[in-house]
């Protein structure tokens, strides 16, 4: 198989040292916005290069962002190329458009590499989806938020601090929005539902609550309560509806989830005969993410040629039905969060049990009016 | 694709449950000691009706022990059909046999379910073995033991107590001696180290150490160190040779393994690019292990027509190069024995770093003996 590799940075140099000694897989270009020497590959600048090359088969895509990937991806797609890749960013945004495409061209179209980096995550949720209804999604998919949270524990220091080592250790981004926001996480879940549950989620219907606002004394009050805080993405399949939502959440010591330490991640199914599944690993890196890129590769090369789903039907996304307790610190206030914070707890509120989609609008209204809001649902896993 | 079930047992009877609903694997026949009214298959109980039959393409062995299990499956992949079993005493035994037969045939011969039951952890083994050298395998592969221990650190109750336990919910067997010896653990990293390897290990040459002998007093000391006991199968490549050994271990109450309650499972390996990667859920069951067959089927149906392992050589087995400290609790003494453990704690030692080799062979020298020895490793994972 004759491979081209979009984009020669973390990520895609990585897929070249991993192919370069294979002899089932040949990597003919390497394509950046520079030509690069003493490649065994051919150096290009010129996707038009590798398109018009009827002898590529299959297009690596690792350069990121929505563009110009998902110009060159459409493109390699509808030349009948299969097209490998590692951006959650753009194929949650095009899911729908570019799985057609790919079907319809009897193309792969395969991007385990988006949620979970180095963990085998989407093959076995597809693998899993062919024997038994799966009923929940959900886990911790982003390493840079788990390292501070972590770190937060561990070291008690303050959240800018914990950011910027994760940031000196290559973990974050100058930007961290991504990560920090829940951005990332709600892509992956995304594209998590979308295989499990063989449908279409609207990225803009999940709520979503990140970490950028949490403080060491919320780190104190999780570990009063004997918990540990966990950014989650998590996505139920309600039958007529999918319940799906990004959040801190304070989880029992107990559970799994707790040890997960640094920027590892876990993530898990519940399916119908064989309940919880949990998968751990390296969540993100130049090798892992590599590594998850040679393997969707090796499954082309050996006669994969689709996407990951078939039948697609968007959903109803209703959060209005989930409900557990809340943390809440707060410098905001209106009629129904009084109603349902009477619980004084270190600097904050233990809320009743109140809907995911009630909190989530609360919160977005307290930081819409320039005030203080940190959110974590607490849940028993 | 036409299946014959043989056996109808609790997997057998989760598996035809799984199967009946779908169209592309129809249950031709059920082969039992009794013939069961009522099926939608042919009930026989006669194995000639079924490797007769030229219209059967596989057969599910979920019969469990050597024999006649191991003379159907030798009979069944002659004649051309598929194999797919859950039997880990039976692969474990005639590895190379029945995995050149498989090959030599041009059938599958799969057996997912032999290792980790709900967990689809050999397929992604042999799946990770494709694109990267594997260096270990370990973990808790026994559920009915993890469920003993865990209940001793839990309830604090004594072995045979939990024991008790676990046969009432139906964990354990009325002999237990294969969970508690460790030699269903062993079967099982077996499995994992010659598809991790792509060798053949002879079970014989292994270190084995279970928990029948552990007390409440133990689990006292372990909690003592802030540890967690469990029961593991750890293999590693050292490239010339294999270091392989089941053992009971205290875990740092941080690592992953410390998380794993009652009788579920957690399995990792490490590689080169994508470091450790672990897989959790049910390791046993009706509905666990019955899925994982089938997902085996669907992947037979599917054009997957071979065995885990293609090229195999035996490995070396060493186990006196892998050092670590142990806990031993033991009535026994000898020279090597007084020279190694001059630290006491609680009712047992604490030695210095010494080779597996060595403590199961003083540990096997004492029970010999009549002597009381428990032991457990000491180790970071």
């Amino acid at each position: 198989m004759n491979v081209a590799i979009l984009g020669f940075g973390t990520v895609g140099v990585g897929v070249y040292d991993i192919l370069s000694p294979r002899s089932d897989i040949n990597v003919k270009y390497v394509l950046d916005i520079v030509k690069h020497e003493g490649l065994t590959a051919v150096s290009t600048t010129d996707f038009n290069d590798i398109v018009n090359d009827e002898s590529v088969d299959t297009v690596v895509e690792v350069i990121g962002g929505l563009h110009p990937a998902y110009e060159f991806i459409s493109s390699a797609l509808k030349s009948g190329k299969n097209v490998i890749t590692a951006n959650k960013m753009l194929v949650s945004s095009y899911y729908e458009e570019l799985t057609a495409l790919a079907n319809a061209n009897g193309v792969a179209l395969r991007y385990t590499a988006a949620v979970g980096g180095g963990i085998p995550w989407l093959v076995n949720l597809e693998r899993a989806a062919r024997c038994a209804k799966i009923c929940e999604v959900s886990g911790i998919m982003n390493g840079t938020s788990n390292y501070i949270l972590d770190a937060m524990h561990t070291d008690k220091a303050d959240f800018s601090e914990c950011l910027k080592t994760a940031q000196d250790l290559g973990y974050a981004e100058r930007d961290p929005s991504a990560d920090i926001d829940g951005i990332d996480t709600l892509c992956k879940v995304v594209l998590s539902a979308n295989i499990a549950f063989s449908t279409v989620i609207n990225k803009d219907d999940v709520d979503v609550a990140g970490i950028r606002y949490i403080k060491d004394c919320d780190i104190a009050a999780c570990e009063g309560m004997n918990r540990v805080c966990k950014l989650l993405g998590v996505a139920y399949d309600r039958k007529d509806y999918v319940s799906i939502f990004v959040e801190p959440t304070f989880v029992s010591e107990k559970a799994l989830e707790a040890s997960i330490h640094t920027n590892l991640n876990l993530i898990t199914f519940e399916a119908e005969h064989v309940g919880r599944e949990s998968f751990y690993g390296f969540g993100a890196g130049r090798y892992p993410t590599a590594y998850t890129v040679v393997e969707d590769c090796i499954d082309v090369a050996g006669g994969v040629k689709k996407a990951y789903n078939n039948v697609m039907n968007s959903s109803v996304i209703k959060n209005s039905d989930t409900v557990h307790k809340y943390y809440v610190r707060t410098d905001y206030n209106n009629d129904w969060f009084a109603s349902i914070s009477k619980e004084n707890y270190a600097n904050g509120f233990i809320t009743e049990e109140v809907s995911v989609k009630d909190m989530h609008s609360f919160c977005n209204e307290a930081l819409a009016a320039g005030k203080e809001c940190f959110i974590a649902g607490i849940r028993e896993l």
